[in-house]
């Protein structure tokens, strides 16, 4: 088996003739692909493509394999089964990776099965007894219509030893893995651990995060669903604010660790007057802390908006509760009620009466069908994981940098996520459409 | 100024030659209508229309006059002012009420000015210092396109005194009044302080509650809409259980007397396998409660949605607060809570693991602009409330009984509202839907 | 077998003690219900309501039985098989009433089996080979969330012979027929036809037409979604001509015989700037015609909407093409394009400039799922057949009148549908809303 | 005046020293950008970014100035009128654009005036007397919630010398110019005229077509709305094919040169069988042609839906009539109707009988509010519009190349659009969710 780990390449000052950002492969390629369009295995695009006289095109920068079907495949598809497993918390579009994946694997390479592994890495589990579905094309037909995943998912990790018991059991040598940072990981413990036993296992990930927060992901998918209907519930919010006196809405949107949903949602919507995300800490106390801003513009306009990342002001809530989800991810503390209680003392303070509306509609955001560009993203980031395991590339997943799919592998994603840059066009716009200070505080 | 109250007709044992369920009139009408088609004065709808060989049809059975423009006119449009005010809590169709009934005023009748009354009955004390909105073409040209009242709203009453005297200065001689039985009985009020006073006020309701909960109001306006919202909610709600082991979703909405939407909503989904309303009252524990229900259904189906109406089960929240909100009504205490507690105990207890999502969408429902069904409802209780203050006619609401508009008396609105009846379509479609027991316990 | 047929009840001068408009019913019922609420049979539901001194209730007046759970059943659900038959064009409800029919006479009657016939009422005739799909709890669970027919449907008449054959033969009791006029007389056929064999069939209909013209029908399914649909359309037609200098856009839709959507959907969206149906006759030429009314409106105000119902001016169109659909219905001609040569030809003429656009929309409308308002009215109306075959009723079809489910003799049906009236509320909301006179010429 | 023409570029075989594809300025830059984040002028963006051992990144090969905020102006926002107008047909996010643009002009940069023109190019027109808006905070409000653009728009020139001395006598310096490739076209004629007569007035277009199809800009706005609003259509044509025996479902979508709609709309569904675009020829006739393939789909499974982009093969439509709109654009063929004609006489001629449903939405699609997705891209947009032309810049449109907006000259635009490539990620992606042949004959 031949490997070409990243681990010796952050320190490597090499030129051109070496490619950077090597992806892991199982071995020589031996099979032809069945169809006629290829990508070559030569291609690369760099991490950073800005340039300036200062700073001209440097060979041996950061530069990542471009995805893509290869003409020579790793895997024979007559005699080779996949799986699928779909982990963590819902994000539109699950359900379009699952189809189209099944139908590259199926139609385009023509293999032999497609496994359904159930209820996320606990399907991976023997001893869950959760046998996987055999996917069909009936079965599959329509998924894309509906939210959720037809496969059901779960948090948390399975044991990798059994996991992989299972998986050579069933014969399965390529699987994908559709999920966050720690379904990832897991997923690279998998073709690692196969790996020792001498099992040829293509494990290609797609990343699925609905906060947007993946590095070389440009856009991940469930992104811009998710947005339409943050957008839909800041409508209600500012109807409820603007019909009132003195009305404040307050609508906590996802983002742990980066606004990316809070501050697009901002903007599609432009009836937002404060928009507070991780990335930008703010103060609430002071003449120019938040709590006075707001109320300077609730007595001027009679109301006020207000989105909030969930991740955001952490700072600024006492106690610390440091609990973490079923996956392992610290979960933020509750900012909205805390947001809540310090906006009502404020006001009570200040005597000025204001009438409060909490929006809190997670659930029902990440529960939706794709729409059209999250469709579209989900069945090429899909179909690009698919060529990537045919060609037996493994510890990876399918990132999106410069409009290219690329090959990322899972180790480099593992070093730290995405955030919105406040001297980035996104939160430009988001002060521009809010009016909102750059700082409070 | 001629009175006929309904005070006496209840004890009434007369025949058809005296007309039922009359309703007050300023006076003698004089001025002809500018346009063509005319309802009489003599059509009534009967409250009950059922017949039966044991129950012949009764001449003397409580009877309602038939809504509609009339011949002749109480009111001379060319001098005429009227006034709108919008009370209480959002309901999808406020706006489509305010322009049409703008529109009727203007166009239909040709009165000389239409004001428009801010934040509730706020907007007629003259110590808040709200000046009303003249209303315009222009001003009302796109307002049913949005939810909320562009007039604003609040809740609470007026000083009675004040607010004629205000009325009385700005020469209002027609107020319509949008909002539910506080409102309506406020009312009633300025109507019977402005009479006192020798001032001709016509004032004429169209009654306002999303709980669709009126009695002689087969559907009041926003039911529909908010039907839809809610649908679009169970539909994540589904998602989010059917995509997990042993996934329960609850979702709280709208009705602290009725259940009309909850059980609306769940015919309309399809998906709910459990409805609580008002009501019907249930059990949670022992064999035939609902907590076992819940149980079973989990264990049997691996998930289960929940739809609870906000005033169901009462009686089993132990430490009644007995809160009133700002328009007097008694808070129902929070079942969402509390069934959430109850369920994860019980589950708990019972070592049956589960995914608990809730649910809680009201402000965003009530907030949506009117669907179709709902835009022409409004625009047909609008007109035929100014139709009915023009003919001089006050202390009335619209009501929608076996199809027809009618004149209820806003007296006889206040004794009790529309409840879903378990012999009905309505819950015998629910638990046909569901499947859920007739009775809990 | 007992037969009370209608045939000689229009000249029936009878009293209250013979009770009015019965249904034909398969003989006596000698079953009991599984449930618990009934409907007596005794009730009755007058097809006139309201009353006046002049015209006091009138005992002898058409009524109609109410529709319900019968207590005794004329079928043994455990040997009894019941098929659903859907034809003619979509309607939005199609699925929802199949579901609903199957969940009735399964969970709430327990009926042995339920057929679905394919494709209409080619589906019954065995000549066609299209063998009638065993409906199960799997195959109908989400079809409410689609529009069209799960069962296919044709437009068409089947050999009366040939389909009793297929029904005696496949041990058929029970035939719901969700369809039209035609549709509904086809099934009065078989029902004689069955009976001159003695083979018990009990057929009962569903009125189906999204032009809502059915007498002693209020409102048929696919209506208010129709109107939703509808809405969205006429918004872009106003767009483009709000968007443009001069901009006429022409929005044709359904309603060959009565302009229920055209009228529904011009109030709902007060968009509309002239509403044409077939009710109410117009004139183009003259200066009182169409064209000269919409010059003015758009040299004045810029742009126009224009909403015509297919049937509209048939009149005006001179070669009479008679063509009939596959349904043996007349079709209508083709008012759209007329209207658009006529226009062109006028604003050509008076040398105004304008850019037209022109909307055909019907069959996005028809297609899509039932909305909350729909949904309802779709599950109501198949319980109610159900209810009604079960207890042996016969060639009837459920009517909805007062806001009462009926039992409406399918002979009676066949007499005339209904129509919008110039001196409704409905027309008078139009005018109102759009601002056009009450006659062109 | 200062001038780095792009003429001489193409030739130029010049090092990184000397900056690729220069955008025309108006001179030097001498006042403050009131804000602190900037771009700097010597940033590039390389038109092609995968590198390979075969092709090491060339210094010398085209690039674009990245686009954002200066940090010196050309103007002096103090004494700077702006204006914006809008050309051609309606897309999605025109208002938006108008909106973002205004904000950033007055809020951003404090202009003094920003004057909205009416009606495309004929609101510069002096002798048209169209005023222009005025625009205010007011006025734009709530436009981005509506399709269409508040200007009005119309197709065709100006005469330049007209327009320009308008521009001049009302003291215009700043010019937005909203538009495809004609409007560009004259936009830059207009900087052109203006600088001979010694008026600095800088030109920035913002590339408006719902086709997507500009080169160097991978998404122009309105096109994901366009997605969203096809696939609603093509929902319904998959309901209306799949409901009868042999339904055939012809939906027709907007695409003169590119088929990235048909494209984007048939993966985003996943329930076409056929696509059809100009940039793949297809042959009628013969046994691999598409008729062929049609009958072959339609015999095994009873239906099809068929997508076509509005410019898709034009060579089979015998008699070509070279007709232009009102832009100059050579209008296609009416390939809809051609299509059906082809498809009804085959489908006779083979004796298979067929239902045809033939849905054109275009109008319906292109007047919608922009989605999110396209929201926010509008906003981008419309900022480094101002940026651009607050720094003086002129004669350029924005792009947006591999996720970074950019500053593209209008000349190299004008060279020829952006097509579909089949050897791409979005047609292996139709051809893998329809099944289709890569090549039909």
């Amino acid at each position: 088996m031949q490997r070409t780990t990243i681990a010796r390449l952050p320190d490597a000052a090499v030129g051109w003739t070496l490619p950077r950002m090597e992806i892991t492969t199982l071995g020589e390629c031996r099979f032809s692909s069945p169809e006629k369009h290829f990508v070559s295995d030569n291609l690369r695009v760099p991490a950073v493509i800005r340039q300036s006289p200062e700073a001209p095109p440097d060979p041996s920068a950061l530069a990542f394999e471009l995805a893509g079907r290869r003409e020579k495949l790793f895997f024979d598809p007559k005699t080779t089964r996949a799986g699928i497993v779909t982990c963590g918390g819902l994000c539109p579009g699950l359900n379009n990776v699952i189809r189209s994946a099944y139908l590259e694997l199926t139609f385009g390479y023509g293999v032999k099965e497609v496994l359904g592994f159930r209820d996320g890495y606990r399907g991976l589990d023997p001893q869950r007894g959760l046998e996987p579905l055999v996917l069909t094309r009936e079965l599959v037909d329509d998924i894309h219509k509906e939210g959720g995943t037809m496969l059901g998912t779960s948090r948390g990790p399975v044991d990798t030893g059994l996991a992989v018991d299972n998986l050579i059991r069933r014969g399965v040598n390529l699987l994908l893995c559709v999920g966050g940072d720690g379904t990832q990981r897991g997923a690279h413990e998998l073709y690692v651990e196969a790996s020792k036993r001498g099992h040829p296992l293509a494990v290609a990930g797609v990343p699925k995060t609905i906060d947007n927060d993946v590095q070389y992901v440009s856009r991940t998918f469930g992104y811009l669903t998710a947005l339409e209907e943050s957008r839909w519930v800041i409508d209600a919010a500012h109807t409820e604010a603007h019909s009132v006196e003195n009305g404040i809405s307050l609508v906590k949107l996802m983002g742990r660790h980066a606004g990316f949903i809070a501050a697009g949602a901002t903007v599609a919507s432009q009836d937002v007057n404060f928009c507070l995300i991780p990335e930008v800490p703010f103060q609430l106390e002071g003449p120019k802390g938040f709590l006075a801003a707001l109320k300077t513009r609730v007595v001027q306009r009679r109301h006020a908006v207000i989105v909030v990342a969930e991740g955001a002001g952490q700072d600024l809530i006492p106690a610390g509760s440091g609990q973490r989800d079923a996956s392992g991810n610290v979960k933020p503390q509750e900012i909205g009620g805390f947001l809540r209680e310090q906006i009502e003392a404020h006001f009570k303070a200040e005597g000025v009466p204001m009438v409060f509306r909490y929006f809190d509609p997670s659930y029902q955001i990440r529960s939706r069908p794709a729409n059209c560009g999250d469709a579209i993203l989900c069945d090429q980031f899909a179909r690009h994981a698919v060529h990537a395991a045919m060609a037996g590339k493994t510890g990876l997943v399918i990132g999106l940098l410069h409009d290219q799919f690329i090959h990322v592998p899972t180790a480099l994603l593992a070093k730290g996520g995405k955030r919105v840059s406040p001297t980035d066009l996104l939160w430009q716009a988001v002060l521009a459409s809010t009016g909102q200070p750059a700082v409070f505080g």
